[in-house]
C-alpha cells in the first residue's frame, strides 16, 4: 500500500464535496462547502482551493503527506489538458485550466476528470465495482451519465467525450434527447425525461391518476410516475416499462462494445429499487444473445452521492501510481 | 525502430494467409496455403507451423532474426489463454491451446488474437487507421465484424467478446440476427442478411427487378442488391438504404462510447464505395448531436484481405514491445 492521502473534490453547481483518502480508499474526513458559481470564477477557485486545505487539516494530517488532489468536474472538459471547457450549470468556469490553477494553489500535484468518469471510478475503487476491471456505469439522474473502465483504465476516446452512454442510441428515430438526438437512452431513462414523458402521454388525453397533479399545476417528477407505476396506473406503467427497456437496450449494446464483468447502476432513480433492478434484469436477459456465456452482472452502485469525491480521490492515487497527471 | 521481423498468421476456414514483416510494417513476403480444416486439428496445425517457417524462408531471414508469431484466428478465442474455443468454421480446433503448440513448433514466442481484431489491429497499424489512437473497425462481409482500438489498445473486454460490433442493437425488436438477437445491425448491413432482406421482401410479393432472379431459384448475393439499387430498382433501394441507416446508428453509438478518431469500414461491401459511404456519412451526420464537434472521420479500410496476416504479425510487434505475450 502507498504512504500518504489524497484529497478528492467533486465540484457541483451548487456544493463543493470534498474529502481525504488514503491508498485503501479509506475516508480520514469529508465535508461539503457552498462552491458560490454566481460569485464567479475567483470565488469557485478560492472554495475550491480551501477545500483542499481545509481536508489537510480536518484529516489531520501534514500537507507533505498529501500526494495528490483529484477534481471531478461537470464536462466537457479536457482531462489531458486540465482544462474545463464549457459546463452548463458551471459558467463562469468557461475555459479554466482548473488543473493547473488548483494544483498551484494548493502546491500538490492535481489531475481532473469529468465528474461521471470520476463516480464511476469510485464504485470501482471502492463501491459496487470492486475486484472488477472491466466494469460500466449509468448514472440515473437528471440526465443519463456513463462512465466505462476498460482493463482498469477510464475509457476516454479521441476527443474526450467517450462514455457518454446517456446518448447511446436506443430507439433510433424516437424521443427527442435534450442533446439534440432522436432516441437517446437518456430520452426515457432519464428523471427529467421520465416525468415529460408521462406529461406528455397525459397531454395527449391518456387517462392516468397522475393527470390530478398536471391539471394542478404541479411539474411532474420521476418520484411521481414511479409511485403511481407501483400502484398500477397503466400510463405510469408504461413509462416506467420504456425507461427500463431502452436502458437494458443500452446494457446489451455495452455487452457487445466493451463486454464488462458488471454494470453499476447509480443515481437518484435507484431509489425504486427492485422496481427497477427486475425488469432491467429480465429485458436485458430477453433483448441478449444465448451465443455465449458473457452477460454482466447488473448491480446497484453503493457509494450514493459520495462516489464522486471519492472517485476523484482514487483518480488522483491512479495518476500518483501511473505518473499520468 | 526494433530490429528483426514478426510473422503474421490469417487463419481462415480455407486457407491460411502468412507473411513476414519488419517493425515498419513493411512486408518481406507474404503468401498463402490450404488450411485443410476437414483433415482435422493435427493437420491445421502442421500447416499454421509450415506457413511459419516458410516465411522465414521465403523472407530470406535468420530463425534468429524472427520476434514473434502473431495468429489471427476465427472466435470465439481467448487471447489472454492462448486459446481457439469454438470457431464456427474450424470445429476441429475446438479447446486447442494454439499459440503455445505454434510457440512449440516454431520456437517463437506466439500471441493468439481474434481475426477481428487482428484486422482492425492491421488497419491501425498499417493501413487506414495510421496515425490515430482511437479507432473503430466494422467488417462488413458475411457478418458484421468490429474492432475497437482505444488509446492504442485494443478493447478485449472481461469475457474477451468485446468489439463484437455486429450486435449493436441498432433496431431493437427487428430482424432477426444469426445470433438470436433480433435488430443487430448484422441483421441489416452484412452482406448476407442485405441479401435475405431482400428475398424476404420479394416473398412479401413486393414488386422487384430481383424477383427474375428469384423466379430462376437462385440465392440471391448482396452484389446483386447493391446492383439493383444502383439501378433505381425500389425494393433493392429500401434495403440498402436500411443496410447504410443501421450501420450509421451502430456509428454514433460507438461515437458516444469509445469515442473514436476515425471509423474504418472494410470487408467486401465496400466495393460498393460511394454508394456507401455517401449516404453512411449523411447519416451519421444527421443521428449525431450537434452539441459536441466529436464525429469520427469515416474511411474505408486500404489493406483489404492482407488486413488479416499484417494485423496478426503486428500484435506479435505488439507483444513483442510491450512484453504481454
Amino acid at each position: 500500500m502507498a504512504n500518504g492521502y489524497c484529497i478528492g473534490v467533486d465540484l457541483g453547481g451548487t456544493n463543493i464535496k470534498a474529502g481525504l483518502l488514503d491508498a485503501e480508499a479509506n475516508v480520514k474526513c469529508s465535508f461539503s462547502v457552498p462552491a458560490e458559481v454566481d460569485r464567479g470564477a475567483e470565488r469557485v477557485i478560492a472554495n475550491i482551493a480551501g477545500a483542499a486545505r481545509r481536508a489537510i487539516t480536518k484529516g489531520g494530517v501534514e500537507h507533505g503527506e498529501v500526494v495528490g488532489v483529484g477534481i471531478g468536474s461537470p464536462g466537457p472538459l479536457s482531462h489531458r489538458k486540465g482544462l474545463v471547457i464549457n459546463p452548463g450549470n458551471l459558467p463562469c468556469l468557461k475555459d479554466t485550466p482548473l488543473r493547473d490553477i488548483i494544483a498551484e494553489r494548493t502546491g500538490i500535484r492535481t489531475t481532473l476528470e469529468n465528474d461521471a468518469n470520476a463516480a464511476a471510478w469510485g464504485e470501482f475503487w471502492a463501491g459496487a465495482g470492486k475486484g472488477v476491471s472491466d466494469l460500466v456505469m449509468f448514472t440515473l439522474g437528471t440526465g443519463v451519465g456513463g462512465g466505462v473502465i476498460s482493463e482498469g483504465r477510464l475509457l476516454r476516446g479521441h476527443f474526450e467525450n467517450g462514455a457518454e452512454l446517456g446518448h447511446i442510441l436506443a430507439n433510433p428515430g424516437g424521443r427527442r434527447c435534450s442533446c439534440g438526438q432522436l432516441g437517446c437512452v437518456e430520452a426515457y431513462s432519464s428523471a427529467y425525461f421520465l416525468a415529460r414523458h408521462a406529461e406528455e402521454l397525459i397531454a395527449a388525453s391518456r387517462p392516468s391518476s397522475l393527470k390530478a397533479r398536471v391539471d394542478a399545476g404541479e411539474t411532474l417528477m420521476a418520484e411521481h410516475v414511479v409511485e403511481a407505476a407501483k400502484a398500477g396506473d397503466d400510463l405510469a406503467r408504461e413509462v416506467w416499462d420504456a425507461a427500463c427497456y431502452y436502458l437494458s437496450v443500452a446494457i446489451v449494446v455495452m455487452q457487445h462494445v466493451t463486454n464488462p464483468q458488471r454494470v453499476v447502476l447509480a443515481g437518484g432513480m435507484i431509489a425504486a429499487g427492485d422496481f427497477l433492478l427486475e425488469p432491467i434484469r429480465r429485458y436485458s436477459r430477453e433483448l441478449a444473445w444465448e451465443l455465449m456465456d458473457d452477460r454482466p452482472e447488473i448491480r446497484f452502485a453503493t457509494l450514493g452521492n459520495d462516489a464522486g469525491f471519492i472517485g476523484a480521490a482514487g483518480c488522483a492515487w491512479e495518476a500518483h501510481r501511473t505518473g499520468d497527471w
